[in-house]
């Protein structure tokens, strides 16, 4: 019987999670949950999994109960699926108590990631990944040991502008942005996904998840995304992980591994599947790739600093007020400003303010240029 | 420090396999050489890897031979790349006396699947296969447990007349059936692959070597021949195994397993593979995989007698005797006379021979009438 807190339950990655457990009941108990919004679905939820209100806490992301909760002494499993910087407490709690982390947060790992790294290698507690790409790394090494790893491959589905010129990319309106050719998602991750920045983080992520170096992380554009990445190892075999879109797939791994659920979310139909295509990113027409690989090498606080004015940059195109290619000006600008070390989430939330500052700064600038 | 007996050295798969090892002597340690033919090579195999007289044998195929080798008390490894029936005594040997075997020959497997399963049960032996398919599933199979796996899916490259109806399979001439569109291979192998039997011995022997019963091993036709082959996992997370084709990738790993060798052969370069498609194989223009997975239910002699006719078949079809549509009905009617129970190498041999004689009763008869 494994006990789990699921942070951000009445969101996607919650609802989903939740979804997984109802049927199976006798293997997973519930015993937290919290979400920043939504109380009556939480409520709905607390009543079905019998979590008591206690344990079931509408809590604006508090980072003091989202901590509580991910200490439980009763939790063995984590979920943390809190969108945004509220996620890194709970993170840093529930590895410092040895728990599974079952991470849907990507701040824990971005802006987070050397303090996260500082608590991981004291403690006793492990990461899986949940998100997709990360899932299918976590799956496919597997398949031989750490030391034998070439690289890693990270796919990309290119996003909607995938093979246009840096003088088309000139012209992309917030409509254009916002038509993903694969998912619907929410407006900022479909636009970090059009500037390939989801990717560049996603690079970060598995940096930090993994330990692997940023020359032997690697991102190939594969428009369907039925491979959700490979893993080459030293022998030139390449071990990939593929399945149709469904969350509940790496989350249930998440939450069981080693085992796998008995479940075929996502399972292949290969008269189906008729094509897969793969080409290289052009990272001259989408630079955000180039910048995140640069932040990560950097490491320190640079990686805060590149997430925190992503998103300044990318509100602001949302807004009308910066085009797409200014994006990555934006960041650029930021990061080049300099950026320091962190050791503690004081550090990263002040990495994050100095980017947000440094950008806004210069989206004014370009703004009155217009 | 591996000892390792190679048994069928001067062929493609020891030639590459001393290949392999010539990089690690410190590793491996060649302590026999067996070869059908060429004298000349065994010699200067033997001379380079320091193997006495006594174990470098030039040995037709003889089956004592070949059994003391694979039985010699200082190896640890037996490479199998013995061609045909030959291989049999070979591999039951190694089994019996708890070898690694490394596993390339495909009659131990096919024809000889019920005798070797026996000498499995009881020995302390293991089975790593050499062939680029099997051990694609090997490889994939590390990233769950065997009990979650839900099937296996073999690829096809579909040969030459993939997508050719029925109306045309009827007109393909000897010269058609040896062009095939991705490997230069013997004749034998060549005519197998593009009736699409060379896929279909393969099923069985993926049953054979991982107990998967034959409802859950799958073929997809996938002409590019990146993809060696996948198993999907009950959750629904498929596992592929990828490379270009370079045989010392499939033989290193099975001396070596669990550890794969530091030399990438047949790394993908990302830029370079565009596009990999798939396809379901048309049962009804290839009826000889159709064959084969009966033979595989049946079980018993069937795959053997199946074997040994399309050995015949095959040939038939190279003098010109009989259309390649009729290798599936000299199989047909070889499997259709019946098939025994085999308990043990003798009783492999007589199916064998019962199956040729039963294909040339119906060679001559299709002759006689043509």
């Amino acid at each position: 019987m494994r006990r789990i807190a699921i942070l951000g339950s009445t969101g996607s990655i919650g609802t989903q999670a939740l979804d997984v457990v109802r049927n199976h009941r006798d293997e997973y108990e519930v015993v937290a949950l919290a979400a920043a919004r939504n109380g009556e679905l939480l409520r709905a939820q607390a009543q079905e999994f019998g979590v008591g209100l206690e344990a079931a806490r509408l809590c604006a992301d508090s980072p003091e109960v989202l901590t509580e909760l991910a200490s439980l002494p009763d939790v063995d499993v984590v979920l943390n699926a809190v969108v945004g910087f509220a996620g890194l407490p709970a993170t840093l709690a529930a590895l410092e108590h040895g728990k599974r982390l079952a991470l849907a947060n990507k701040e824990s790992l971005i802006a987070g990631g050397p303090v996260v790294a500082a608590v991981r290698e004291r403690g006793a507690g492990e990461i899986v990944p949940v998100d997709s790409e990360h899932s299918a790394l976590y799956q496919c090494l597997r398949a031989g040991d750490r030391s034998e790893v070439r690289r890693l491959v990270l796919t990309a589905s290119g996003g909607p502008f995938r093979a246009w010129s840096r003088e088309q990319l000139a012209t992309v309106t917030v409509a254009d942005a916002l038509r993903h050719p694969t998912w619907d998602m929410g407006a900022k991750i479909t636009i970090d996904s059009s500037t390939l920045m989801n990717k560049g983080l996603e690079v970060i992520e598995a940096h930090e998840l993994f330990g692997t170096p940023f020359d032997q992380v690697e991102v190939v554009v594969h428009p369907q995304s039925v491979i959700h990445s490979m893993v080459e190892f030293v022998d030139g075999a390449t071990i990939a992980q593929l399945s149709m879109p469904d969350m509940r797939l790496p989350i249930g791994l998440a939450l069981g591994a080693p085992a796998r659920l008995p479940e075929a979310f996502g399972a292949i139909d290969w008269t189906e599947v008729s094509q897969l295509t793969f080409e290289a990113p052009d990272l001259d027409a989408f630079p955000c790739l180039r910048l995140a690989y640069e932040a990560g090498r950097a490491g320190g606080g640079a990686p805060a600093v590149l997430s925190g004015a992503n998103e300044v940059a990318v509100a602001a195109f949302l807004d009308g007020r910066i085009p797409w290619t200014a994006i990555a000006d934006v960041n650029a600008e930021a990061l080049d400003a300099g950026t320091g070390n962190v050791h503690d989430v004081a550090d990263v939330l002040e990495a994050d303010r100095v980017a947000r500052e440094r950008a806004a700064v210069a989206i004014e600038r370009m703004d009155r240029a217009a």
